[in-house]
């Protein structure tokens, strides 16, 4: 079978042929529908986050998935049956404690592989095996865009760690911002504008100048794009208000820093970038003080599990049509596959497709 | 009546005269019993926090008090009932969202006057009056030390903040490290010691040479005493283990970032120092990173409201005989207050006696 894999010492990935794999005992085997391509696929690439598996020379990449049940293999899924697996599987040395109880979005390094981006083959081929109880069947209405259940479940995450810390009295949020213009922002935008808790007023900043079609998404949802290079997010506040929700998606470290003094009191930012180190000078008198007197948090959040893509198969149906129409600018397939990695000004969010339902 | 209080342009407390309090309609007058002294006493006293009444000349300090109910007023209180009040009362423009929810600690700056603290007379004179609705009835096997249940609150709002972050996975902390040997630091380390979680390792962080009563104290109480002259609160991993749970007791601003790096995956830290603006060079990169990594989490946490000052006359009789007497090292008549704002090496814990049961 076809297979898209980075090799080591490569810069871009390949298309590679590989035998297709036989499930074990508890895997089913999956046919590959399509495979979103997001920024930890180029970080990947770039050999700045993944790692080999054990003994190998290639990675087969892609850990958005969505694919059709060939051979359930004794599992409780059914031959035909749409599925989105998870992204965590045990480390060669065997389950622990936190896949054990059903939580390895919480394991630390080392307690965990990830599918296509350290340590174990991702999901960009004709066919891949799961153990059934990583694959979360979703309605045969969300194939098509069943590539976004998994971006969709980090954000389902990072909104139940996010409201967790606020659940301690009696909070009601009216103003969210989401920094960040990719499509793990966006996708966030229209999870806020979808959610219950019903924001009064949504914000997203960017750094791009009109005409944008990530401006122009985030104003059909009702949003305001903030300019980063005008208004940085600690001047957020004086320019619009003060934000009882910040979602980070950008890993720019000044973020976290900036956004506890344009949090509302008793606000809360996710946190979900991944920086590397930078140091700089902070005034972290002023950031720990803003903390205590307004009762603000600070969450990080990372990876998601199955009741995360459970809710997210929920909140997709929540989602405008023209919303993800827009959001999805390019499905390739494989014989086009760079296309999916290019990235330019008009690329939001593009997927691989290996196959049809 | 007798009052202890600040007065304009002056550097330290001085008794004076005032008339008995006439309690209001929904209000009980309170003889009171003994007052706790703090740090925020003497921020008050050295003018960096507090602010005088509307109009007035002078504030009555004190904010940790226990009394013995005089006249109930037609109140659910009853004459003779042991009471502690709360500290927040709505500010002169009247009421507010946040007193009609009940979380008046979660009000921001211009929503409230803090009794003692700032815009209203606290509680050090013979009477005081207070809404009844805010005079939390305790044993009167407590009336004695009272004036702890004050700071236990904080500490009861801190941890329900702090667990409520950590309530949307299955979390099994191990390990505490309090910041801070203050009065406040041990009564928390105190608490951790008692409660449900059961810490298997405690720690206390602090700056002093043996002998010492408060390293004497940590170390009654089964805790470790880490002295950051020699040991940072960042380098505590390698000479330690990581803390799941820190709480921050000395507003002390490079705790809050240092913080985040003992922290275990998942860790949380509370933050209820309050400092003034500081700006160093920090890794903001390595910050961030590591908050969405290992899923961690900063709550800052002020003030406290009923519901604490309910849960800490329950967590006051988990404490210690012992440990009760260690912490408190002087209890002084009024005719003496002076002595209960001397801070030495030796003093720990001290309040003002006006009245006995």
């Amino acid at each position: 079978m076809k297979a898209i894999a980075v090799k080591r010492g490569k810069e871009k990935p390949v298309v590679i042929e590989k035998p297709r794999p036989e499930p074990e005992a508890g895997e089913a085997l999956v046919r590959t529908l399509r495979v979103g391509v997001d920024g930890t696929d180029h970080e990947v690439i770039a050999g700045g986050h993944g790692g080999f598996p054990e003994g190998e020379d290639h990675l087969v990449i892609g850990h958005e998935a969505v694919g059709v049940v060939v051979d359930p293999n004794d599992s409780e899924l059914e031959e035909g049956d749409i599925v989105v697996p998870t992204v965590r599987r045990p480390p060669e040395s065997g389950t622990n404690e936190y896949f054990e109880k059903d939580q390895p979005d919480m394991a630390p390094d080392g307690a965990y592989v990830e599918r296509g981006i350290v340590g174990a083959h991702g999901y960009m081929s004709e066919y891949f095996t799961s153990p059934a109880k990583y694959l979360i069947r979703i309605p045969r209405s969300q194939a098509e865009l069943g590539f976004l259940i998994e971006p969709l479940s980090i954000t389902e995450k990072a909104l139940e760690h996010a409201y967790a810390t606020r659940s301690a009295f009696d909070w009601d949020p009216s103003s969210a911002l989401v920094l960040g213009n990719g499509s793990l922002g966006l996708l966030t935008l229209a999870m806020l504008k979808a959610d219950d808790k019903a924001y009064e007023s949504l914000y997203c900043l960017g750094r791009r100048d009109r005409p944008d079609p990530t401006i122009d998404i985030i104003e059909k949802l009702g949003g305001t794009y903030v300019d980063s290079r005008e208004t940085p997010v600690d001047e957020i506040p004086e320019t619009h208000e003060h934000m009882d929700f910040i979602y980070e998606a950008t890993g720019f470290p000044k973020h976290p820093i900036q956004s506890v003094q344009a949090l509302a009191p008793n606000g809360v930012a996710a946190l979900l970038g991944v920086p590397n180190d930078w140091s700089f000078e902070v005034d972290a008198g002023a950031f720990h003080r803003e903390m205590v007197l307004h009762n603000k948090a600070l969450v990080g959040s990372v990876n998601s599990h199955v009741r995360h893509f459970e809710a997210a198969t929920v909140t997709f149906t929540k989602l405008p049509r023209w919303f993800l129409d827009d959001l999805v600018t390019g499905v390739y397939p494989v014989s086009e596959f760079e296309e999916a990695f290019d990235d330019d000004d008009t690329t939001i969010k593009t997927a691989i497709e290996f196959g049809t339902v």
